[in-house]
């Protein structure tokens, strides 16, 4: 029985601490707001790494892949704990406007099949058959396996089964790693400043977010996860059951700025008009901007830095879909096992091996 | 010294219930939420009956010089009671950004200098050296004097002067006029419910308005009102000192709704992007949607309905402008003088005369 530190009470840390809490180790979380003041709390809650992917990052989507193949039974996990994190099979609508959207599409089918799963390329009519309310596409993909989680619902699960398992919460901001025989550093944008290794290679990546519901007679939402990109941004709405929609993400390097802006709104209206049209006249429920850890590579950092200290950070866009491989990593090193398939490209050591990744 | 009840707590009610306890009364004003719950608390705040009229309304514009004239002291009045209301004289910039507009300018200019008022009228080059902010305009109206009043800060005024004078506030919503020796009726868009005379002809007219301020390295807020007119739809920008600036106003027709919606928020945040691009980067801090008490004619209702009962309502986008003017009428009538000059043309015995106004 290790006594474990973790820093940083978002998705990585509450299911750090959740699981080794489980595998019956000590762990006290230090967050000065745990389950809601990090990134994961703004999330659109997309498991989806191949919908997702973007070119060049294929570690990324081996390691995505690897995670969501433990996300059903991290999720059941975690709903026998007390609260179910609102896992959804609802599946992904990729929506195409133009030619080149529609090639992007055609390789991401082919992707798709080669690995075995399901994914229907629709002409304009079936995608609107599918989906009335989508906008006017001349094409689409249809992944119909895809997940998503109410990042909220999820937030709220993990702590809870943290406190099921005796996690102990510090609620303030820590500005060197405590004290502690195993500490995780799992603080988001933020963790940069807690290890030497990691300063300069962990930096804020911002993204603003809405909340829509729609309004009495509106259309209702997409029964489905919509993306698409609209002049040259990549945009997503995300159904939370019958009632909300997110509408996200933009993306853009601003330090530290949790400024929502004006811009960032625009835009994600503008987009989400094109690719759902009815959200004209839905009630913006909610504006928000967080921080994504962004690491150098896309990849995030997952292994040791010191003795006794590792990373668990620089997750980007995917640290909803990665939690559970993560928190499988930590538990493995307390257990002094070998990393789950997949972590040993995210170790933290590739940044000793080039000075610039 | 009558016993008044005052049912409104927004900009109308408290004026007329500071007036009246001025005056000597004894005054008791209903409502749930004073200063805080109504349209008054998103106003825009300017007092710029000219630069704001629309065509056919000439005894609004009547209206809306009498009570302008009336501004000045009514502020300094105020700012002695201890509170200032935050009254600027920072002038109006109306910017054209086709032929159409720049004829309206055109019109606008020759009826401000035909009642002796300041009035420039300016080519492109020299609107963007009034105000270096301004988008890609063609030419501009430049109105020197024109006032402009912080409506949080006014709020805020009228309800310490109100207090000052011993008025009472009794928090809670009103169904029925209350008991009492006169009653102004002053609930805005809800004021129809409380008089049978005004049942349907007081209605709601939705606004959408947000609050923005400028982040670090942002060019600063225009230093005056700037307004236009962009793909048909009425803009302003309001500077609320240097770091914060008011953008306004949609208007629709959706009755009791107050839902900030999608489309408000991207027409605005659009509009404003043309008169002033640099706000693409400011912080959105503030979303909100309020109703203004709209009449069946653009004037509002002020004048006896009943005996002992007295209207205050219907103010449509003036009610800042006509509160001093409304105040003063409502005092007369506790007098039992004639109404200020101007008001006359706002008595809701006109509801009598015509079937359809």
């Amino acid at each position: 029985m290790t006594n474990l530190a973790v820093v940083g009470g978002g998705v990585i840390g509450l299911s750090a601490a959740w699981c080794a809490a489980k595998a019956g180790h000590d762990v006290t979380v230090h967050d000065p707001e745990p389950a809601r003041g990090g990134a994961s709390w703004l999330a659109g809650g997309m498991l989806a790494p191949v919908t997702e992917a973007w070119p060049g990052e294929e570690d990324v989507l081996s390691l995505g892949e690897a995670s969501l193949k433990r996300w059903p039974g991290f999720a059941s996990d975690l709903a026998q704990e007390g609260v179910a994190p609102g896992l959804a099979a609802h599946g992904t609508l990729v929506v195409a406007f133009d030619s080149a959207d529609a090639g992007h599409l055609d390789i991401l089918a082919g992707y798709l099949h080669s690995i075995g799963r399901a994914a229907e390329r629709l002409t304009g009519r079936e995608t609107k058959r599918l989906e009335p309310g989508a906008g006017s596409v001349r094409s689409g993909l249809h992944v119909p396996g895809d997940l998503a989680v109410d990042n909220r619902k999820l937030l709220d699960a993990l702590y809870a089964a943290c406190v099921n398992h005796d996690v102990r919460f510090v609620r303030e901001r820590v500005e060197t790693p405590p004290d502690a025989e195993a500490v995780v550093l799992a603080a988001g944008a933020w963790t940069g400043r807690l290890h030497p290794q990691l300063a300069g290679a962990v930096r804020p990546l911002k993204g603003e977010i809405l909340r829509l519901k729609p309004r009495r007679g509106c259309l209702p939402p997409p029964t489905r996860t919509v993306r698409a990109v609209v002049e040259g941004r990549p945009i997503y709405l995300v159904p939370r059951g019958d009632q909300e929609l997110v509408l996200g993400a933009t993306q853009y390097e601003a330090g530290f700025d949790r400024a929502v802006t004006a811009r960032g709104v625009r835009e994600l209206l503008e987009g989400a008009e094109r690719v759902f049209p009815a959200i004209t006249e839905y009630e913006l429920v909610e504006t928000a901007a967080g921080l994504r850890a962004a690491s150098r590579d896309v990849l995030p950092y997952i292994g040791v830095l010191d003795d006794g200290v590792f990373a668990a950070t620089g997750h980007h866009r995917n640290g909803l879909l990665m939690a559970p491989v993560t928190a499988a990593a930590v538990v493995a090193w307390l257990e002094g096992e070998p990393p789950p398939e997949g972590v040993e490209a995210a170790s933290p050591a590739r940044l000793h091996q080039k000075e610039h990744v």
